[in-house]
């Protein structure tokens, strides 16, 4: 077995121990006589695998006693319709307006899909620069000013860009964050939002299941009409089992999180984050070939786009060519920026070993040298 | 490693090799250096898996070419949202009736939820008995009368309680049917339908993907006002890919689907399922402890409740109690029958090996002779 170095935005790379460990669990987990994926969600055997994955996050995010946490299906995408569906269309919240501010094409994403159910004020964008920075927040935001918005959302790390949010917003109303790609990559106040969501397929585990943080009195609001599977109420009540759970996904999350809390948890894995992005980041300012478009206060921790420098654009898009299939052949996979932007892109998420990204920087050494 | 029969009604038994392969390419799949759980579900690496997994599926249940095949998520209780959501609320089937059979739970669930969208119109109901039989189409529903419907919805095998329906509705309208526990158990005809869906976790694979097989001409009649994730045209557009997918569980049913095709697809699987199915009934219909409270007729291939005599209500629990709690223990799982009904219920699902019937009869006789 070689084992190649994903650098894949999500679905991405997971820890080796974790499996192999589901790898040595597949056809009898715990002395059960049962695959994890055999087991009724309602039997005595699957009870503790979901037990221990909540518990394990709730553990290692510091979750408040008054959050419930939800594991749900649909991804980042159905919470765009769920947030307003549940908390700005209805009588405590309604007629108010949402706030978004858009940083790139998934906070974007989610701003139009809220916009076909309530109100949208787009209060800020960093478009004007290709979404290379995070705007400030505007003037009239001051808490007195926006009391009257039902919830004010934000993308903390932008997958596609490669920024993130240094700074939360100061707002009075709930703060609703999706935080697919950067849970459990730094410290992060729950107690500061209303709700928080994330696609598993980054830092939790694999895609087909979604993860949902939210304060408890934000539950119940969802009117009448609201289709079941998109109320929060409903999943809360019944444990995120009102009908069958992704349970084996569900389970691959908590061995994720039993990973990362044997690892040290948070504050070890913040070290190395930061370890692997600054390296990246240094060997990028420095380079003659590769470099960041994103402006420095900025920088993703867990996304980093980069270009190249070329003459003109043919030349520029054969090198990239180039560049992402001669990585391939060398165990870097999935450097290829997103379809929508171009360039390249290395997301090192928390089970990108620290070797992986050395390793990486030492080729693209030997790259740029043979180019420039 | 010692392996149960598994007799829960979902997530339930998977053959044994799958999991062993499944196991195997683990860490590693296809010499790809990645899990299946890794790889980014726009690769090259991929993409086999998926229209691997949707070709097989085509073979095996011969879906004609104006059908598209699409992999989601929500089980059949997002179904039940997103077949009136799409088909009934919109310019081409605007205010007419939703007609819906009710044949149990979740037949009933359907309806319900349905309702919040559209008239609903529960034609006839076998609810009076307990929901033992499949009642008759009513003499309202020749082609003629029900021309105005927006489409008419079965539940093609109960899980529940035990009983499918052995001869479809002649309807002009779509026939729209959740055979999340009878697909590829035996031939079904799928031009007859408008809309077949299946949630994966009984004869597909594990839970988190729900199989949708939809005529070509039902896409695209979404009101603009439906969340995206809950629009087929969105996702037959995207081919499942308008976000992530849940990719491991699509490949795990590639896995079951191939398994099913080397053992000789639906005609191979259909006599197994006979064999089954029969002798157990016929175990239960000699036997002077247990039974079988379905109308002969309507009996399910699938999923077999069954109860016990006993003098007063009292001893009859216990009875019941002891009988699922010593099955456990000498190896046949997950015998309590529904919640909601209470009793026994073998679920003996494709993965089901005749043996593991034959050996729970033979635990069964062994059983009513200490108890009668």
């Amino acid at each position: 077995m070689k084992r190649v170095f994903n650098f894949s935005a999500g679905p991405s790379v997971l820890p080796l121990p974790v499996l192999e460990k589901a790898a040595a669990e597949m056809c009898d987990a715990n002395g059960s006589g049962q695959s994890v994926m055999e087991m009724s969600h309602r039997s005595k055997d699957y009870k503790p695998v979901i037990e221990k994955t909540e518990s394990l996050l709730r553990e290692l995010m510091d979750i408040p006693s008054n959050y419930k946490v939800l594991f749900l299906q649909g991804g980042a995408s159905l919470q765009f319709s769920m947030v307003p569906l549940n908390i700005a269309c209805c009588g405590s919240a309604g007629g108010k307006k949402a706030v978004y501010i858009d940083t790139g094409v998934w906070a974007d994403k989610a701003a139009k899909e809220a916009a076909k159910f309530t109100e949208v004020d787009v209060r800020a964008s960093s478009k004007d620069r290709s979404y290379t920075y995070i705007p400030d927040i505007p003037p009239g935001d001051e808490p007195a000013a926006c009391a009257g918005d039902a919830y004010y959302h934000i993308t903390l790390n932008n997958t596609i860009v490669g920024t993130k949010w240094t700074q939360l917003p100061d707002t009075p109303v709930p703060l609703v964050s999706d935080i697919s790609s950067c849970i459990l990559s730094e410290p992060l106040d729950v107690s500061r939002f209303g709700i928080l969501y994330a696609g598993a397929q980054k830092n939790l585990g694999p895609a087909g299941v979604t993860v949902v943080i939210i304060r408890e009195d934000l539950i119940g609001h969802a009117p009448p009409e609201t289709p079941a599977m998109l109320r929060y109420d409903i999943h809360a009540e019944e444990g995120s089992m009102y009908n069958t759970p992704p349970c084996y996904s569900i389970y691959m999350v908590g061995l994720v999180l039993e990973w990362l809390k044997n690892l040290g948890g948070i504050p070890a894995i913040t070290r190395l984050n930061h370890q692997k992005a600054d390296m990246f980041y240094q060997y990028l300012d420095n380079s003659e070939l590769f470099y960041s478009p994103v402006e420095k206060p900025f920088r993703s921790l867990m996304n980093i786009p980069f270009l190249a420098t070329a003459g003109d654009p043919d030349k520029l898009k054969e090198l990239e060519t180039r560049f992402v299939k001669e990585a391939a052949a060398a165990g870097f996979v999935n450097l290829a920026g997103h379809r929508l932007v171009g360039g390249m892109r290395a997301s090192i998420y928390n089970a990108m070993p620290v070797e992986g990204v050395q390793a990486l920087i030492q080729f693209m050494q030997k790259f740029e040298k043979g180019a420039v």
